[in-house]
């Protein structure tokens, strides 16, 4: 019996998050439907996270255990073959008995990208915000650093969340324009844990603040204030890819 | 009566190519019904080519005369506010009176990208062509420049054209892997014209070759023979991106 760890990197637009719900169409279901055919037998698969409707993956971790004797190096491509267009395997590696793609999470990075142009662009429809005005990169990243460190994020985190502990530990957060398209706007964050929209929300503020409707500098302040009232909207879950899994 | 001439970008998965088709939704058709709502007048217009089912466009343009009297700067995001998720127009020019804009093209630029792994990628799909075995880009581009010069391309040219006059002159032609991607090869061509599917074929000649399949330094050959049949196969469409239109 080994257990596997195999890396997925999906369109989010047409599923229903990564959660098996009845009737819908999610990465999980359409995933362990294929894995248990390619594997000939039904093992639970588990997940790194759970994503939003609409969120993408770079990088998404799952793991199962098997009796299957398909090489790790083949697997990925018997995935293919048979995986709808929108989901693809790159990757499986041979973990430790005792490894859960989600208990052993150590970390992650997401990635949210923003078209800043008075102009819809078809090939980025669903693939990321379309935010029509003017953003200073360099101001952005500059009150992004506000979110490192280890803080209650309370206040960037949707209702609806059953998690208790909301103490994450950001190590790194900024913003950028991408070097080969300068209307793309790319915000990034690691974290060893993320809270309910929490990136979202996180993109959503720095918005408010480059249009006035947030203070300068207030990052700090709302997050004393652990009110989810004091920070930005929600940031549209088309702009948010889980980019890499740290174990 | 002004003669405006509009650019358009469209992600061409959903499309049966540029031209008016009974019942098929086509980028014309799509467009003219949004132009006419929005200039409030039924106003022929034309394209600066057709292209094919699945095929892109980075710039696209249109001519048409209007009476209407909405203002350059304008017409593109009062277009875009109506116009469907996959197309968007992005420039507005006045233009002289007798411009047309299919009979003023003076030559057009082609791209098409080849996703050059052993994995698919869903970001990629219908965006690229999927192509899993090694490719070398030197030798793609040395042997693509074989294209250079005017020729009587007829054998790169599909049945079911009725274009008399098969030469053109190809200005620009080259192959190389991107810097942000180096899993993507992009070949560009550029010329005073096209055949039917002409940019499909030169890039199966070119894939080919790079099987053995077809014998290294042939094009000239190929091209001399004015035969379809010495010619590679027709790569598909969703790798094709109109990409620059030259007046």
């Amino acid at each position: 019996m080994r257990n596997l760890m195999v890396k997925l990197k999906y369109d989010g637009k047409d599923f229903c998050g990564w959660q098996v719900q009845n009737g819908l169409r999610t990465v999980q279901s359409v995933f362990q439907e294929t894995l248990w055919d390619v594997l000939g037998e039904k093992t639970p698969i588990h997940g790194c996270s759970r994503t939003d409707s609409g969120v993408h993956a770079n990088e998404f971790c799952v793991s199962f255990r098997t009796e299957c004797s398909v090489p790790c190096d083949r697997l990925p491509l018997a995935l293919n073959a048979k995986l709808p267009c929108d989901i693809a395997a790159f990757d499986c590696i041979q973990m430790p008995n005792d490894f859960h793609a989600r208990y052993n999470c150590r970390g992650k990075q997401y990635r949210y990208l923003i078209l800043n142009s008075q102009l819809r662009d078809p090939f980025l429809h669903a693939r990321a915000l379309w935010y029509k005005y003017p953003l200073d990169a360099e101001f952005l990243n500059a009150q992004a650093q506000d979110y490192l460190g280890m803080h209650d994020f309370s206040a960037f985190c949707s209702a609806g969340s059953d998690v208790q502990d909301k103490v994450r530990t950001v190590s790194q957060c900024g913003v950028r324009r991408l070097a080969d398209n300068p209307d793309m706007l790319e915000f990034t964050v690691t974290a060893d844990g993320f809270l309910y929209n929490m990136v979202r929300i996180m993109v959503g503020t720095l918005l408010q603040m480059s249009a006035g409707m947030l203070k300068k500098d207030s990052i700090p302040d709302i997050i004393l204030s652990k009110d989810r009232n004091k920070s930005g909207f929600t940031a549209a879950a088309c702009g948010l890819y889980l980019n890499k899994v740290l174990y």
